[in-house]
């Protein structure tokens, strides 16, 4: 039996910020959440806060712009010296509690963000997946946003999933379980349902720490971004019976990375979700990828040398190095890893929902024909590398 | 393709504490509690802390005794009024910070105890799974314990799957995913492993909250207990190589209850995972029990009028009023649910491990015949029911 991926549906909550004004923000919240903790602490002066975030803060560069939902619209376009940082709905809560908005605060922020883009992402006329496969690294709450959609439109017998805390390469376990789950319907342990969906809500904005002006948060603050996008896994005879484009699943693996345990850290904090990471994590990445890579591939019968140049790479950018270090391991030439690097350019680091990102965009792409393989390759703490190998059909 | 579960392997870190005991220790972790935050609530006043706990904790007529990972046996065997909580590993971090321990540190001891647990779950010889389904609506953390445990043993192309925060339902989207992974690796999609592990860590006993006396929290306090059990799924015919005992996986389903949103919450605070529970689950669940399960078993060949009584049941003991009541709606006899009351009452609700406990001591029973058949039942928030048909091979 095979699995197509299909019907991919991006939902921006907010509209892009220019990094360079996210810089700024991001610079006077840290300055109100400072005054508001009184002075005396090195991070309450100005010029440190600013002297940081000038040095640290991701490039625009590498990023161009990003979504951010805890910050509506209508504020973000504003100069970012008319903001009232005390009445903006997330920011607003910071002066509240030392360190910010609590956890619990925090939660029921990705909640109400999260209830939004599952809306969006079903029309009041949709259909009733078989499954739907929630996966989120930034958010959990029982009953879960997805409890909530069935609740709300009366699919009661759709199996609820929860594909949670792993990371940036949250996709490929998801794709893992729907094709686990359309496989073993086909074999009778469950009513076949031809259609199991994927519902992504990464709310990385809720995790900010600007009272931090550690070298590492504020490339954390400044490099994730918000993303929401879902997809259907179809059985194949159900995929031909609906026709559209898709991503035929040809193959999957993953592997840990040797001795790299410590070199990724993400867990739940008094405040926040927070985040570690090493300097090494791209080496750590890349030394392994040529090997992992090429076995995969000749698993879905392919050859790493000789059908290199054919295949679409799909590099987790999950920050500007790697995908120049992974791309190097598997000898890439510039062009074949832009699709990474315009991603990351065009819109952050989105979590688990930036490969499927990309994933939509080479299916709207009508210069990608019938038949071209796509290898995708995410990472995240493990360290664990994902890959798919698939196929445009 | 058939899916057996087998080889369950229960693991237990600490002896079990009679209920009459976990009570007194309780009152007095709560005095202890009252008094280093120093005096003035209405709590501090040990009478009030003993009152509330003598009305509501569960009695010992429903649950005799529980393991609870964070009291160390030599504390256990003490009189109660000897125990000096300053010196307790958990119990000494409390006072520290007001509400005790926060989430980080709680989840630090999650971790401790997990890993100990999944140590024991694999002594060194232990061959590697093809993948590892870490199962826990107790703990997140990444890497995570089972992350740990791959990379210590240098199993480093065993999967590694989290299968986290669904409630006490949680063994059986565990089994749905080792049982999709099984059948998608027969199609080709990734490399036929024949063997996928299942591994529980449930530490409810870190989320305790000893200066609460809502009745609620009273009940859910001594109410938990933590459980840890391992087992496999295997192909049938990888199963058949192995030989031994199993339960062969016929059929699954599971439900959304409607309106019942609100009925069951489990969520991240700053100082612990809380729960809430209104006084209509049972009875909520219970409405749709008899349809839900009787479609199953029409789906799997059985019918419930006919077969009702050659069937072994499994019914999540969640609590002392849910077994009966859906025992009731079932129209089960006393012995049918019986088995279902004993795990309860020999200890306690072991969140996601509670079922496949009750699976393993019913493999270990040399009067369970083969061929026989086993329906389980668990229930979770959302409210979500799961159920599965087995049969013993």
């Amino acid at each position: 039996m095979g699995v197509v991926l299909s019907d991919f549906r991006p939902v921006y909550l907010t509209e892009p910020v220019k990094q360079g004004k996210l810089r700024e923000i991001s610079i006077r919240f840290a300055e109100f959440v400072a005054a508001s903790n009184g002075a005396g602490g090195p991070n309450a002066a100005s010029g440190t806060i600013r002297a940081a975030w000038e040095k640290y803060c991701v490039s625009p560069r590498h990023i161009e712009s990003r979504r951010i939902s805890v910050l509506p619209d209508a504020e973000a376009a504003k100069d970012p010296a008319d903001l009232d940082f005390a009445t903006i709905p997330f920011t607003g809560m910071f002066p509240a509690k030392a360190g910010g908005a609590d956890i619990d605060d925090r939660l029921a922020t990705f909640r109400t963000h999260a209830r939004a883009a599952l809306e969006r992402m079903y029309p009041e006329s949709s259909d009733a997946p078989g499954e739907l496969i929630h996966v989120s690294t930034t958010g959990y709450r029982l009953p879960s946003p997805a409890h909530e959609l069935v609740s709300e439109r009366n699919w009661f017998r759709t199996t609820v999933s929860h594909c949670y805390h792993q990371g940036c390469y949250g996709a490929f376990p998801a794709v893992r379980m729907a094709a686990g789950s359309l496989a073993a319907a086909r074999s009778g342990l469950a009513r076949a349902g031809g259609r199991v969906d994927i519902a992504h809500t990464e709310i990385c904005s809720i995790h900010v720490a600007p009272d931090c002006l550690d070298p590492e948060h504020i490339i954390c603050d400044s490099l994730f971004a918000d993303g929401f996008i879902r997809y259907s896994a179809y059985a194949d005879d159900a995929f031909r019976e609906h026709g559209g484009r898709g991503l035929e699943v040809i193959r999957y693996a993953d592997m840990t990375i040797p001795h790299s345990l410590d070199a990724m850290t993400w867990r739940p904090i008094v405040n926040r979700f927070e985040m570690t990471l090493s300097i090494d994590v791209p080496r750590l990445i890349a030394a392994h990828s040529e090997e992992f890579i090429g076995t995969l591939l000749k698993d879905a019968g392919l050859d790493l040398e000789a059908d290199r140049g054919d295949i679409i790479w799909v590099i987790h950018p999950g920050g500007p190095a790697i995908v120049d270090l992974v791309g190097r391991c598997l000898r890439l030439s510039k062009d074949q890893i832009s699709l990474s690097k315009d991603t990351l350019r065009e819109g952050g680091n989105k979590s688990s929902a930036t490969v499927p990102h990309i994933w939509e965009r080479i299916l709207r792409d009508p210069d990608v024909r019938q038949g071209t393989r796509v290898v995708s390759l995410a990472f995240g703490p493990g360290l664990t590398a994902a890959a798919m190998v698939a196929r445009v059909v």
